[in-house]
């Protein structure tokens, strides 16, 4: 505690409201305590650090402009929003923030009136503004009243085409909102896509000592009459542009490019845009992610996501690991592939770290494409590859694919098209909590005609799926995989091609037999040696495959045992119920089967270490171990429960 | 057959390959004959009429200029492809397009090496066509060899995210690659959004006469060295232009507008293009739908799809109905709603027609929004509507808020936001075949914590699900029903708020009761009906709610009875598998339950009558009622089941 940052300012903000008599010199001290309590907070925590200071004088002077909560302060994707938390009431708790029990790492409607509406997948904030500017205009009742909405979006988030389907709807509608462009030039990696270049062509040498003459001419402007209405100011606040024709076709006003670490000019323009605007209006403010903080501003991703650190050297304090990433083991079993195999190629979107592409693209750059925040257009491309010839890899997060998935029916599904899907951050993945859980791709997967479901319960498993979906030309194929180290065990040389539909016995025993589909394969290994100890020991069968099933295993186990029961690190409609469905077909129910399946639980689990919330969800060893129990009709010992 | 048009150089064609030879004066002629064959073939059939008559001299140009199959023409939607299926080997099958057996009504892979992928829904074409460019340039196989990859994508299509995306990837990759932007100003309704209005300044007010002028400067310009190479090439296409800057600005070269009715402007800018293209170019052509045809050109919706017509007057032979559609029962219903509470708000994607809500939009038009193809931002803007106090109705299709899918989790589910989902087209459609299919909704909502999701087992049962919706405010609701007239119930003069997750006895029986999630509920009664006659006498419920479900009658039922029948018209996954989880959890199947679950098959259904569709998956009483006598052991008569 006693190596936290000086900030007598800050400290007399409990609220946005003790920042409305700060002078404009008070905002600009406040900003650098604000910034280097951030940097504090997260050296302690970890987290994202890059963007929340990428925004720190924009949260600053966005607060003391606008009235918050009444005006709507919506942050896309919402990684930014640590300052934002400690100017509205929640700094006392920024130091509990992505863990359990703790803040959210993201804005949460739950927690604050200040957070009107939640975010952590990307470009989602101008539809969500848009819908309470036009909730105002039509006299919505809202707890916190309604008052102005305000997206600040990326220029990762906008290349997305929610960004600008948004866009097009605001154009034409015309309500008064505002849009603040956070141009860092980096979404989470560096930038893809034509946007991309525009946004950078639209300030390349425009110096912003130019612009900032512009702004203080436009403040001294403010009070003029009203009577001028809307003309004046439209004209006034295009005076101050110096490119924005893309927006301005969309039909937003366009004011920019800013400095956004300026407060002499984010001042001004917020105030003549608060004051003056009357449709969509949309400022372009340039930042740098990692602001301030010589150690993030000088890392490759800036700063975007760390672990706890050391604040004077910037290292990070991170935990020994035990095992290869079941990323890093994708990544590697792929790169075996495509060193083989021309016709491998991989797709992300706007992940190439998190996925493990990024080892692919430096050594098969051609092969390897980053088509930014667009998983639409990446599962369709996809698909094109794929009728081309190629062997397409879509790396993307479980709760990301949901982006795509219309076109994972119509498109790839449909068609039958040989996509490979490889579905990274599978289950519950920690402290990005629930908007970052993998918990539905398996039911939404299944149900499709012509799909190959399969989860890798182990490292070693995966290796064997990269190489069975390498060599599936038939059809699309899906596998998944956790977030994290891998289990430890002994790796293969080189992938074996699965049997499709073939699922392996792990150990054979009597009674009971657990079928499991995924990596919770290691806590029903665990619990087994519990119930081992009561004289109890099941049978262990390691499914593969959620679609097809192997039936006659599943019927097999079905057969032979007073009990089965399915564990999967899914929701229900996943590969439970496809067990229940062919057991049901198969008349299997008719003379009695002790069957459950154990699934994700019907809520959304809170952020906290994977084990804990697993733990939660009653999926770990000892939730296993007490539901054989419970299905054998064993009465559990207290202290094994406790 | 006597009144069918004289086609002399038609019937020279039976794959472009024979219009090679033909000229340009010839191919004006061949497009008079395409225009007059496919209004003859769709006044036999019904089908889409207006989108296929609006590119017949881009279909001719096209497939004269270009190198098809070789070339990858790929058509966005592609319910405009009805005089390219004429022109690629299957005029003879014209006639059969959308029935039974027939053609699809769509481009389709498995149907001819001219649809190299195929579509239905929207914006797909540029992702597909640049997946194709890349593969080209990669070295993949494929059957029909590689040669220019073109997307035909019209101007509503083009206001989806997903074509945004796929251009900001394009721009960026700079591979060769064609896109036609059709701009009709019409997707399905009016169009709506920036974009469009965009489109129009482009060509407002411009002569297409002085574009010809330079058209035709540039087709004798062809012979210029190729030395010149890329620069020249470049510098000819941007003199062609006369507007275009998004377009540019996002990496592509950009030539138009043209008038796409014009085979003196299409075939030398076609021409040109082929010769010269090096990377991304957009070509701007303007057409009118239902063009030439004087019926379609004058209706509201340029004859978008229509019943069997005269031809000579236009004139549709449409059924007479029995019964309202369910569409039209939801929009009546809502409109009952919207004239008690100010907040109830209706969204539409571009379908205000097919979702019923043109009459919302006529009687509330500030409360009716038409946010043009783009689900993704519909469901998201629907929640900060919800947010900000209204009660939104997002009225989609259940294939296309698949498009939705992640907003839906993201912004609606996890945030517990009141978001009505009104799911039109649930279940089998018919004509329109798999891609329009509505099969998936009940499996990738209910896997969702905080939803209630229902289906109406017929138009009385909507009218109260509709009620039940706007008074349910305390998270995320959704009501299905499907494609066409209902049942003709009596209906309630109001809509009566139906207890959530209570469920009712249709009819109390014994031995077997049959649970129904939808509007199977009227071939289960039929089935009864059958069964009675063999002294069965089933139970039937009717569950309404397949989240939260009606446990208590449900783990009645299975108490009451041997057997136990879900039915539903939706994939494994959905109703079936929630109650087959609540049986095996509460242990019902340790004693046995002899349980069947009836759920639309693992395979795309080819269109047909969609109750020809539904006794392909197995759905139909006589269906239901095999089931029954198989589970309870009873031998079908033969006679029964031929």
């Amino acid at each position: 505690m006693s190596d936290r940052p000086n900030t007598p300012l800050l400290d007399q903000v409990t609220t946005p409201a003790d920042m409305k008599r700060f002078s404009d010199a008070q905002l600009v001290q406040l900003a650098h305590e604000l910034r280097q309590e951030t940097i504090s907070a997260v050296s302690e925590t970890g987290g994202h650090l890059g963007a929340g200071l990428g925004v720190v004088e924009l949260t600053v002077a966005l607060h003391h402009v606008f009235d918050t909560p009444r005006d709507k302060l919506i942050w896309d994707v919402s990684h930014q929003c640590y300052p934002h938390k400690i100017l509205t009431g929640r700094r006392e708790r920024i130091r509990t923030i992505r863990q359990k029990d703790g803040l959210s790492g993201f804005t949460k409607r739950a927690e604050s009136p200040y957070d009107p509406f939640g975010a952590a997948h990307s470009s989602t904030s101008i539809s969500a503004a848009l819908g309470f500017a036009v909730a105002r205009d039509l006299g919505g009742v809202c707890d916190t009243g309604h008052g102005d909405a305000i997206a600040v979006i990326g220029d990762g988030a906008m290349s997305a085409g929610m960004a600008f389907e948004a866009m097009n709807n605001a154009g034409h509608l015309k309500k008064r909102l505002i849009v603040i462009l956070n141009d860092n030039e980096m979404s989470i990696a560096p930038p893809v896509g034509a946007l991309s270049s525009y946004l950078s062509r639209l300030y390349a040498g425009e110096p912003f000592q130019e612009f900032k003459a512009a702004a203080k001419g436009a403040v001294s402007l403010l009070p003029t009459p009203f009577q001028e209405g809307a003309r004046r100011a439209k004209e006034m606040l295009k005076g101050m542009t110096v490119g924005g024709t893309l927006f301005e076709e969309l039909g937003f006003s366009y004011v920019g490019p800013i400095d956004g670490h300026d407060m002499e000019q984010l001042l001004p323009v917020l105030r003549t845009v608060r004051q003056r605007a009357t449709g969509p209006i949309l400022i372009h403010a340039i930042t740098k992610k990692g602001k301030g903080y010589a150690p993030a501003e000088q890392s490759s991703d800036a700063g975007h996501a760390r672990a706890k650190f050391d604040v004077v050297t910037g290292e990070q304090k991170k935990k020994p690991s035990n095992a290869p990433s079941y990323t890093k083991v994708f990544a590697n079993a792929l790169l075996d592939h495509a060193a083989q195999d021309d016709r491998v190629c991989a797709i992300t979107a706007a992940m190439p770290d998190g996925t493990g592409l990024d080892l692919f693209e430096k050594r098969y750059p051609s092969r390897c494409f980053d088509v930014g925040i667009a998983e639409q257009h990446a599962v369709t491309f996809a698909g094109g590859l794929a009728a081309g010839g190629m062997k397409p890899f879509a790396a993307l997060y479980s709760t990301f694919l949901q982006r795509g998935y219309d076109q994972v029916v119509h498109d790839i599904a449909i068609q039958n098209l040989p996509v490979r899907f490889a579905i990274d951050r599978a289950g519950l993945v920690g402290a990005d909590g629930p908007t970052h859980a993998g918990a539905f791709d398996v039911a939404y997967l299944t149900c499709l005609p012509n799909f190959t479901v399969m989860a890798a319960a182990d490292e070693a498993e995966l290796v064997h799926m990269v190489a069975t979906a390498v060599a599936h030309d038939s059809g699309p194929i899906a596998f998944r995989y956790p977030r994290g180290e891998g289990q430890g065990v002994e790796m293969p040389e080189h992938g074996e091609v699965l049997e499709i539909g073939k699922g392996r016995i792990v150990s054979k025993g009597a009674r009971v037999a657990i079928l499991s589909f995924g990596t919770r394969l290691g806590e029903v290994r665990k619990a087994r040696e519990a119930l081992m100890q009561r004289g109890i020991e099941p049978t262990i069968a390691d499914a593969r495959f959620a679609k097809p099933l192997d039936e006659e295993m599943i019927l097999d186990l079905a057969a032979k045992h007073e009990a089965l029961i399915t564990v999967e690190e899914g929701s229900v409609g996943g590969f439970g119920s496809h067990v229940a469905q062919l057991l049901a077909e198969n008349g299997v129910f008719d003379s009695g089967l002790k069957y459950r399946s154990m699934v994700l639980p019907d809520v959304f689990i809170d952020q906290s270490s994977p084990d804990d919330m697993y733990a939660t969800a009653k999926l770990s060893a000892a939730d296993i171990e007490a539901k054989v129990l419970d299905v054998l009709g064993v009465a559990a010992l207290k202290d094994k429960r406790a």
